[in-house]
C-alpha cells in the first residue's frame, strides 16, 4: 500500500492559483498535495545574444528551493555562491519542457523567464513546476497579446508533467516524499495535451527496471497528465 | 498627501500568519500591506566554530527576494553566484536585531537561522522581515522548550521594526514603494517591546535632514512599533 | 538514409583500449567512431563525509571536454570558473549509472572517481563515457583485489549505454553529431548486462514522440547495448 | 574614564595629508589617532551603464583593509574570492555619503571612484574614510576644473563623519578600538558642513539605548564633525 | 647517475604527432618520454577588446592537466571553480613564448588559442607544451594561408623549450619526474631557432646556484633545443 | 641614456623603514625610488594541513596593488572576485624566494605570512617586495625568539632581489616604469647574501636576447643585490 493510502493511479490534490503575486505577467501557485511552488512568468523585450536577429523569442526557466522548504534546512544557494547540480538539472528540464508549448517564431523577440520557487517540498517539485509554470506562461502570452506586443497566439499546446515510479513492485503515480525516497524506480514524464511525449527521465534507484515496468509507468503517466491538463484548462477557463 | 491616502502615523494593514509552511520550527508569513515575506526559523544543534565551547547559542539571518517579487525581474542571486550588497546589508541587520531578542546563554549550543524570503515587495521588506522573523523565532524557541532541549525560555523581549521617513517635508510611517522611492529621508528603526532602541539607520536620499526631523521620525517609529508589538502579541496569544 | 550510410540498427565502430595512461588504477580510451573519451578510474581510501562509518564505498564521476574537442572551440570551464549545466547533468548521469554496476558494501570505505575527458567529440560522448568508464572501473576493482585491499569482487554486472533517436521518422542507434543535431528525438539508455534498465532519458527536440516511437527506440537500445557488452567482455577477457 | 584618558567630547588627533601618492587625481592619508586610511580619488570618463545619457556623473567608493591592518591577520579578500559583508556595508555607506557632497549634474558624465584602504586599524575606519575621502574628492573635482573638463564646481558642501557611542553609560566621541569593542552602543554619523545629517547608523551592542542617549550621542556627533570640518578646511586652504 | 640512466645531455625520446584530433586547425600530440601533451591551435576571427583596431592579431594559451595525469589524482580545476597558481603561471609562459614565434602584424585580426592539455605527466609538461604548441601553431598559420584569410606567412621562427637542472651537482637536460622532484635547481629555457633566448626561469629548489652552474645549464639548454628544433622541422617537413 | 638619467649600474634611492605599522610582528615600508611597498610579516601558530606533523614551519607570501597605485586605476581584485594571473605569479615568486632565507626546521610549526601591498607603483614592485619582505621576515623571526617561542635563529641568510634588463641595447639595473615598459628584455634576479642565485626570470619583450646579454644582466644583478644587502644590513643593525 502507498504511505498516503492513495490508489496507485491517484494523484494528490492538485490546485492552481493564478494571480498569486501582483507584479509578474503570470503568477501561479501550484500545489501537488503539500508540495507548493510559486511559478512566475516575466516578459522582457529582447533575446539572448546568440538568438539575436533570428526573428524568434526564447523561453527559459530558473528553479530554486527556499532553504527550509525541506525537512531539514539546506544551505541557500545564493550564499554558497553557486547553484547545485540538482537545481541546474531541474531548471534545464523545465525550460526545455515549456519551450515545447510555444511557437517561438510567433513569440517574436521577447524572452519569457519562468521562475519556479519551491515554498514547501513534499516530492514532485519539478513536475509541479512544469505544470504550474505552463499556466503562468499562458498568462504571460495573453498579456503580450492584450498589450498588442504580439498579434497571434504563440501557444501551441498545454504541457504538463507528472512523476511515476515503481513502489514495492507496483507502478504508482505522483509520488510524495515518503514514497519517492523509498521507490525502486523514479520517472518524470512531460507530455503535451495531444498525448505526445516531450521528455522521459527514468532512474533505477534500488534495482534496474524492465520494459514491462517502463510500460506500466508510461500508462500511469498518460493518465496522470490527463488529470493535470483538466486542472490547467479549468483554471485558465479553456474549453477542453 | 501620501500616495496611499494614509494619515502620516498610519501603518499599512499588518498581518502575521503562523504555521505558514510545515517543516520549519517557526514559519510566519508577514504582510505589511502588499509586502509579503515568508520568515522561517530553523533550529540546528551546534554553533559556528568561533563560538564553540562558550556555552551559548547563535541566531543568524539570511534574506532573499524571489526574482519577480519586484516590478521588474531582477537576476537570481544564486545564478549570478553571489549575494548583492543590499542583500548582505539587510541580512546582517536582521540577524543583529533578532539576537537582541534572545538570551544566547539560555539558548545553549543551538543555532537558529531565520530565513526571510520576499514573495512580493512593496517597500519595507526589511522591517517586515524583522517583525515576522521575531514571531518565527519565538515559535522556534517554544519548540525547543516543548522538546525539552532547553529548560528555560531564552526570549528576553519581542523585537519589531518599522520604516519611517520624511515625505514632502512631513514625517510618515511605514512607507510603501511609491513613497519610499521619492522620500527625502528613509529611516529604519528597530525597537524592543520595553521601548529601547536596537538599531537606527537613517539615510538622506534627496537632501540632508535636521535634528528636529530626526526627532519627528523617532516619534513616528515609537508609535509604529507599538502597533507591531500588539500584532505580534495577538498572533502569539501573549498577554500584552 | 543516415548521414553515415549506416543501417538503423548499426552502431559505429567501437573500440576500448585498456591501459591507455600509466598512473590510474583503470585507464581506458573508448571510441564510438570519431568520438574519443579517455576514462580513468582513481581509487582513494575513505568516503565522503556524509557516508563515513556506514561500511560502504562510493563511486563518483566527473566529465569534461577539451576546449577543442568540438567543431568550434568552447571556453575552458576551469578558466570560466564553473562547470556548465550540460557538464553537470552528464557527470551526474555517469556517476548514477556506474554505481549500479557495483555492490558498494563489498567495496568498503574506498572512493573510486571516474574521470571522463572527451578528446574528440562526434556525438554520444556520455554513452561512450559510461561504456568506457565501466571498463576502467572493473580494472580499478581488480586492482583493489590484487592488492588485497578488498577480499571479494564488488562487481555486480557490467553497465553500458547507447544513444538512440528518431531521425527522419526512423528509429536509429548510436547517433553521430550530424544525425544528433538534426534528430527529432534523442534518447540515452543505460542498461545492465542482464537486460535491466538503469536510466532512460528521452528528449523531444523538434516535436513530441509517441509511445510506439518510445518502444522502437527501446528495442534499438537493447540491441545496441548487447553489442557494447560484447566489446566490454572481449576487452576484459571475460567469458560472455 | 575612557581607556585613552580622553574627555568624552575629545576626538583623537586628526591629520589629513594631501598628495600622499602621486598617480591619483586626489590622494589623502587620513589619521584618526592610530587609525590610518589611504583615500584616493580616481576620475574616469563615462558613467555606469544604467546612468548613461542622463547627463550626470557618479561617485562610488570601495573599501579594503590590508590583511595585517588589525591585531591579528585577517584573510585577504582577493584571495578568498569575495568581499565580506562588513566591507560591502562600509563601502556602500562611504559612497552614499560622498555623493551627498556633490552636484552630480554639474559633474557631468564622469565617474569618480574613492578607494579607501586601511593601512592600520584602531577603530573608526569608516568615519576616517569618509572624512579623508571627501578631501580626496575635492582634489579630484579641482583637477577636473583645472583641466577644463568641467566648467563649474560640483562641490556642494564638505562632508565628514564621526563615530560616537555609549561607553560605561557615558556618551563619548571618536571611539578607538579599545573603547569600540566594549561600548554599549556604537553610532556613526555623517554630516554636511551646514549642519545637516546625511546618515545615522546606531547599533545597540550590549543593551538597547534610549531616546535621551540617542540625543546625547547626536550632540557629540555634531561637535565632533565641527572639528573635522575645521581640519578639512585647513588642509584644503579653504576659508571657514 | 640519472635515474633514467641517460647521459647528462641526453633528452628523452621526443615524438610529435600532427593531426592527432580532427576539428582543430592545428592538433599535435607531443611526447617527451612518458610526458604526453595534446596541443591544439584554434583560430578565431577577431582579437581581445584591448587590441581592437590596432591591425594586429593575438596568440594566447591555456593549460590544463587531466585529473589523473599524475601519480595521485588532483582535483579537477573546473570543479573547484578556479585554475591553480601553477596552471596560471604555466599558461602565461606558454603564451608569451609562442607570441615570440609570430609577427602579430602579419597575422592580422585573428586570435589563435593554443590549448595544452596534459594526458600523462612525467616532468617537463610546460616545455613539451611549448614545443608541441609551436607545431600546432604553424599548422594553424598554414591553414589561414591555405584559406586565403591571410596572404603572408606570419611565422618568424620556430620556438622550443627544454628543462635543465642541477641534479647531484651535475647539469642535466630534460628532467623526468624522478629527477625533477629531487633536483637542486630546475630551469626552463625557451629559445628561438636562430639561437636567441626568449625566456629563462631558474629556481633553486634545495640550495642556491652559482654563475658557473647557470652557464652549464644554459649550455645544456642550447644543445637540447637544437634537438627539439630538428624534431619540429622533421615533423613539419621543413628543410633545416 | 636612461629616462631617469641614471648610470646603467645605478639603482634608484632605496629606503627601508622598519616598524611602519604597529600590529604586525614585522612591518617594513620599502621604497625603490617612487615604488613603495608595505611589507608585513604575520606569525601564526600551526602550519598548512599538508605540512602537519613534519616538525617544520612555513613561509608564504601574498601580493596586492592598491587600485590606484598605478597611472590609471585598475579594478580591485577583491571586488572582481579573484586574483589576476600577474598577482599569482608574483606572490608565488616572493614566497619561494623568502623560504630560501630560512631554515624551516628551526622555525618549528609556525607559519609566517608576508603581505606585500603596493601603495605606489613605478616598476620593480616584486623585487622591492622581496627585499623589504626579507627585512620584515627577520623582524618576525626575532619576535619569535624574543618571546621564547623558538630557541635558535632560523635565519640562514638575507635575500634580496633586483630587476635588470636590456634597454636600448645596454644592460641596466633597477628599471623604473618608463624604462621597464620599453625595455627589450626584463629580468628579475633573486640572490642570497653569500652570492648564490635563488631565482632568475628573464623574459624577452621585444626580441630575443643572447648569452652575452644574459651575462651582462647577471653582472648588473650581482652588483645591484650587493647594494640592497648593504641597505638591509644597515636598517637591521647587522654587521656586514
Amino acid at each position: 500500500m502507498r504511505p498516503s493510502g492513495r490508489a496507485p493511479e491517484a494523484t494528490r490534490e492538485i490546485t492552481l492559483t493564478r494571480g498569486y503575486t501582483k507584479h509578474a505577467e503570470g503568477s501561479v501557485l501550484v500545489a501537488f498535495g503539500d508540495t507548493q511552488v510559486l511559478c512566475t512568468a516575466s516578459v522582457e523585450a529582447g533575446v539572448p545574444r546568440w538568438l539575436r536577429g533570428k526573428g524568434q523569442g526564447w523561453i527559459t526557466a530558473e528553479y530554486g528551493m527556499l532553504p527550509r522548504a525541506t525537512h531539514t534546512r539546506s544551505g541557500r544557494e545564493a550564499a554558497r555562491g553557486k547553484q547545485g547540480g540538482r537545481t541546474i538539472e531541474i531548471q534545464r528540464l523545465i525550460g526545455r519542457s515549456l519551450r515545447a508549448a510555444v511557437d517561438l517564431k510567433k513569440l517574436g523577440e521577447f524572452t519569457i523567464t519562468i521562475d519556479c520557487d519551491v515554498l514547501q517540498a513534499d516530492g514532485g517539485t519539478r513536475t509541479a513546476a512544469i505544470t504550474g509554470g505552463c499556466v503562468a506562461l499562458v498568462d504571460a502570452l495573453q498579456s503580450l497579446q492584450r498589450n498588442k506586443q504580439i498579434t497571434t497566439d504563440p501557444l501551441k499546446q498545454l504541457v504538463s508533467a507528472v512523476s511515476v515510479g515503481i513502489y514495492k513492485g507496483q507502478a504508482v503515480t505522483d509520488l510524495d516524499y515518503a514514497e519517492d525516497s523509498r521507490a525502486e524506480t523514479d520517472m518524470n514524464v512531460v507530455m503535451t495535451a495531444d498525448g505526445g511525449i516531450i521528455e522521459v527521465q527514468g532512474t533505477a534507484e534500488q534495482k534496474s527496471f524492465s520494459r514491462s515496468e517502463l510500460n506500466a509507468m508510461m500508462d500511469m503517466a498518460e493518465a496522470g497528465c490527463e488529470q493535470l491538463f483538466a486542472c490547467q484548462r479549468k483554471e485558465l477557463g479553456m474549453v477542453s
